[in-house]
């Protein structure tokens, strides 16, 4: 059977250009440390791909660290702040109820074992941060705010650069994970000014376990991963040079890519929501109607079950979301969904659709096909929308 | 011209089997944490993996966590002691002066910004712990000790179970960077009966950005990187999934392979040893004579400048190392050859070969008949021997 998958918000494939660079550089193996002729050989390649992932986000290269993906840069700025806190003497931080888990948890470590307080800013029904309660949160001065560009789950896409000018007039510093926002819409760090960046390789055809942070020259950072001397003593381990260099190499590919990508996705994602819409009765678009990413589409169908929709697309052959991947397992309902304020059985009920590049028009019209009965059909069954 | 690599402590190429699989492997790409099938097929594969990694050291599946190499595994152990010392009342940890770099800074990160005591225990002229000094420092209750299997640089291999037991006896928990010792020498955990050990995948041919921490079913332990429930909770982020099988891969290659392994690059170290001493008056083998790794061949030529013998000998197309890679581009002289009681001229002067697989006779051969004219013409334009 076809599969169509609609998932690349959980992770891309390699593009093809991108497997068949990697593929290639998996021949170049030398410890990119190594002061012999293979070793600065394999430095060079790295300076390259430094220069091509600044370019995908308007950073200076130096600013650029390597990491293992984007939860590890994530944690690398919370750690931070257990020593950015004494020198500071500050103790709070401010982030959001829509943040991803690895956000989430790198903060309640901050209050668990450091007593930090943790203030988790609520949003409106699109999943935009709520502006009065963020202005007083900054009354209570905190070390670090912490926005993500845009969401996973709904895509709602925040303003960094507003948000970022009061948190540095309140003395904090400001951090983003903008990891599903690279590739998909400009990114723009210099414009923004903010301290800390996000960004995972695996979200833009590129291997999985390499991404970035992006630390502004003259922010505080501690490192992680302590060790070696690489990546200016903030991140330790030996260089994984291939992948660093087929990342830079997707990044170089998604800036030139960029209009054509969202155009692309955005017709297809339009022509599904539109088409559900049509097909289906009472089912409810979540996210910002025009702060969206050009992908995603997360949609509420009442009166159906969420991972039953998902395992009947399954078997459709399409593969989707029910919320995150990364907190797939558990029938807790989306803590996005939930601070968006939507009720147990919207939140209960929602897909999400993630387009990438090689998506097609007949991959939806093979959905608006199948998929509707579908529906009709887990509806008859339910014993929810009949209570 | 021809390289020949003499640098496998840094890391080795992919080898033929895994860079097939690997290459295959890509076309792979669902996050192992997606529920629909192509999500759950990633996590077939993972789980295999973990097996395959189990059993190149003797431990259970589940006693295995993936994470982004050694520098993150050993990381995550020293960082768990934040927590672990606040729960034990114990605030002082043991180690060697003779660990990586990664063990050293993380061990200092615990000093500086946590109170804790750190104890770096001395070494004798083979690179083997002093047990006097050792049974004195477990007076002083550690939390954790932390000593390496095989260290990168001379090769010499410590006790482990010994020094295992010893810190059990004393109360502390036990932790051993296995990175150097897996796939070239027996390691079995369970005999061994450390609490964590620490292992790569790009020493054994797998390629680079993953390793494994392992972690003895009831010790304590905090993620460093946190966020989603991949791994137990224990280490967030995307699976890597095409790596993890490639190292499960390699892993099962290292395991079947490990006599071959062992006597291929004993014979050929053995065999450049030896041509050397007789071919070069006035050098040291440096580690221990038998208690070491049989790829591993640690060289002082004194009168010569060690980082000018690397550029000589990658002239000649020969890839070595002085020192660890790791702390390459440091003019400091090695930290493991100044504890181990050599003088500055002895320490500056040496030069690692480190054998692999794919390491002839013939590269032997060349180097015994190209090096012994390079250390002479240095000694001869060197002052140190003449002031």
């Amino acid at each position: 059977m076809k599969r169509i998958y609609l998932d690349y918000n959980a992770t891309t494939p390699l593009s093809d250009e991108v497997r068949a660079f990697y593929t290639a550089e998996l021949m170049e193996f030398a410890n990119g440390s190594s002061l012999h002729e293979d070793g600065r050989h394999a430095a060079r390649k790295i300076d390259k791909a430094r220069r091509q992932v600044a370019a995908l986000v308007n950073a200076r290269p130096e600013e650029i660290i390597f990491t293992s993906g984007g939860s590890e840069s994530n944690n690398t700025v919370f750690n931070t702040m257990i020593e950015a806190a004494q020198k500071r003497g500050r103790k709070t931080v401010v982030t959001t109820a829509i943040e991803h888990p690895c956000v989430l948890e790198s903060s309640r470590r901050l209050a668990e074992s450091f007593g930090f307080q943790v203030i988790y800013l609520p949003v409106d029904a699109f999943g935009t941060v709520k502006m009065e309660e963020y202005r007083r949160a900054l009354e209570k001065k905190p070390v670090l705010v912490s926005v993500m560009t845009a969401n996973n789950e709904i895509g709602t896409i925040q303003d960094i650069k507003e948000l970022c000018a009061l948190a540095h007039q309140a003395g904090a510093l400001f951090h983003t994970d903008a990891v599903q926002a690279a590739g998909k819409i400009p990114v723009d760090l210099r414009d923004w000014d903010v301290d800390y960046a996000t960004f995972s390789a695996h979200k833009i055809y590129a291997p999985k376990g390499i991404g970035a942070l992006y630390v502004k020259t003259g922010s505080p950072i501690e490192p992680l991963i302590r060790g070696g001397h690489q990546e200016h003593g903030i991140r330790a381990g030996t260089y994984n040079g291939p992948s660093i260099a087929a990342y830079g190499y997707a990044a170089e590919l998604a800036l030139k890519g960029l209009p054509e990508y969202e155009e692309h996705t955005r017709t297809l994602r339009n022509r599904l929501r539109d088409g559900l819409l049509k097909a289906i009765p009472n089912i409810k678009v979540n996210g910002h109607p025009e702060k969206v990413l050009p992908n995603t589409l997360d949609v509420s169908f009442p009166g159906a079950e969420g991972e039953s929709i998902l395992l009947h697309l399954d078997l459709l052959g399409v593969a989707v979301s029910t919320g995150s991947a990364c907190a797939s397992g558990s029938l807790e309902p989306s803590h996005v969904l939930v601070a968006a304020g939507l009720g147990p059985e919207l939140a209960h009920g929602s897909i999400r659709f993630s387009f990438g590049k090689y998506n097609t028009l007949s991959d939806v019209y093979y959905i608006l096909e199948k998929f509707p009965p579908v529906i009709e059909r887990l509806r008859a069954m339910s014993t929810v929308g009949v209570s």
